[in-house]
């Protein structure tokens, strides 16, 4: 729920205001943490300690191995916490199991998800970047800290994994010009791109053999299912954090418009995830399962059976294709 | 092999001039047609008929559908062939069926490649750009032709192609700085992008999959090899332009040094790519085949049975990696 009323939104003068007047930070990631919300937030501390500021660094879940070559970078200040910094967290449920201890509580929230629901008592919001890391880009060249490899490192792997890899509608012309410069600070950005996208373990890759050998097409195949079970993950000895390339396979085959992902969390518990593309809408179809999301990602959280989960999800999908005149199919 | 009196070094200056003097230009592509050797070849032809000259561009091999939203937006000059130009053409050999009839008549050739063999009469060679597409994106930029929305797809399609979407080590800052400026011209990048990359028919996600099941893992899983067979073609109904994903997944699993792609082409013909990582070049292994290409990208064309095929490469395979240190391997 927006309660603009005690959130006040700060430009970018502003936030650098507030940042230098503070001087005892705790920064905040979202849980189940990914490349923006790690690369900004270590970004972010980085540049504040080089501007001579305690600071700590907090992600609520296990960080990705694959993350580490510059979250490990950061070495943070001890009881650091006066002022509580969230960034890339559209709304306090996001931090999790963090939720409870800092209701109320966050200073500060740097964002770009136009979805934000103003929970924090200041917000620096830019519904036009790519990533929240341009927006930590713009506030550490405002404040004339100088960036560095490192800092430049975790910018571009917030970019890059938000992005796709500079694929998705969400790029601008100033994505690609901040990527410019972060470039000079002499980054690896084939190796981190590679890391980032083009390595997966073999296990993993035994797993989304799985995958595929079991999608399902529905809809004149305009939806594609694709499932994970505990056992198949038990079989591979994959993690949950090796699952993203199982999504992006569900939106690549030509004509699909909802490309599903249903992956089991516990006995009769499935994390459903919807990649759509237009006319379709995922977080409509996934508010209606009581989840939410982006209009092309969003996900759920469903009780039941597999066949429960995957008949209440493709019933839901059906609708949104029968509403957006994208088909209609007999049941 | 280089043969450097007869070839007339240009820079940008000397090619800009070169572009001016004269009026009547046959553009030529590489046979078996990418991304960049149409996007730069197009964008050129459309550029030099803004600038009033008569332009007509010719590919070899037929345009795979999913280039000829730019290049459909080009009408050619009739008999329009006095000034022969090849964009993004390394080699004479590369322009297949054509090279006989324009043997020793090519006038310039604006390329990329380190590679180049020096074969035209004048030659603008930009080995730091990451693709064909950035030196004409020079070109135009330097002749002061405006360009449009059409120009720029082209050029995007031709920059992204040859990057792996912004994810190779040919990328640099520039390469980034000329996409900052091809957005402003209104270009559809997402959409280009999912044409590029996401898109695959199902018949090829059938493929693929079949594909898939059948990979294999040599040398303590430092080599990957996958195999497309003619059957396999048939009974998907995929074409030879379906097969760029293969080489992809072939790349991708953590731990392999050499992914190989075999896919047959007649009875006892198999076609060979090789994607490799340091330490191993795959341009050596290929020459060794007979064939040759980049470092870690590199083709050859082998007769024999399957088996007799993948025993010669395997073994090629095993000496280059016990030659590079990459582990010792019993045979």
């Amino acid at each position: 729920m927006k309660n603009d009323n005690a959130c006040k939104m700060l430009n970018l003068y502003g936030v650098c205001r507030f940042l230098k007047k503070n001087n005892d930070y705790l920064i905040l990631t979202h849980a189940s943490p990914d490349g923006d919300t790690l690369g900004a937030s270590f970004a972010l501390g980085l540049a504040l300690k080089k501007y001579g500021k305690r600071v700590n660094v907090v992600c609520p879940d296990e960080i990705p191995k694959k993350f580490r070559f510059f979250t490990d970078k950061f070495s943070g200040d001890k009881h650091s916490d006066k002022t509580v910094v969230t960034v890339d967290v559209a709304d306090m449920k996001l931090l999790g199991e963090a939720k409870e201890k800092y209701e109320g509580k966050v200073n500060l929230n740097i964002d770009h998800h136009i979805s934000n629901s103003h929970y924090a008592q200041n917000l620096y919001l830019e519904p036009g970047a790519s990533a929240a890391s341009e927006c930590v880009y713009a506030i550490v060249k405002k404040l004339k800290i100088e960036i560095d490899k490192d800092i430049a490192s975790a910018l571009f792997t917030g970019i890059t994994t938000d992005t796709g890899s500079f694929k998705y509608s969400n790029v601008s012309a100033r994505t690609h010009r901040i990527v410019a410069d972060l470039y000079t600070y002499g980054i690896d950005a084939a190796g981190i791109s590679k890391k980032m996208f083009d390595t997966k373990s073999k296990s993993c890759f035994e797993l989304e053999k799985m995958a595929i050998d079991n999608a399902e097409f529905h809809f004149d195949s305009r939806c594609m299912l694709l499932t994970v079970t505990l056992d198949m993950l038990k079989k591979t000895g994959c993690k949950d954090e090796d699952l993203e390339g199982i999504a992006v396979i569900s939106r690549t085959v030509e004509g699909v418009l909802a490309g599903v992902s249903v992956k089991q969390k516990g006995e009769n518990l499935y994390k459903v995830s919807i990649r759509t593309y237009d006319p379709l809408d995922a977080s409509v179809i996934c508010k209606r399962l009581g989840g939410g999301g982006h209009k092309n990602a969003a996900a759920c959280v469903i009780n039941g059976t597999l066949d429960e989960v995957k008949e209440k999800v493709l019933s839901e999908i059906k609708i949104a294709l029968e509403e957006n005149n994208a088909g209609t199919f007999a049941s």
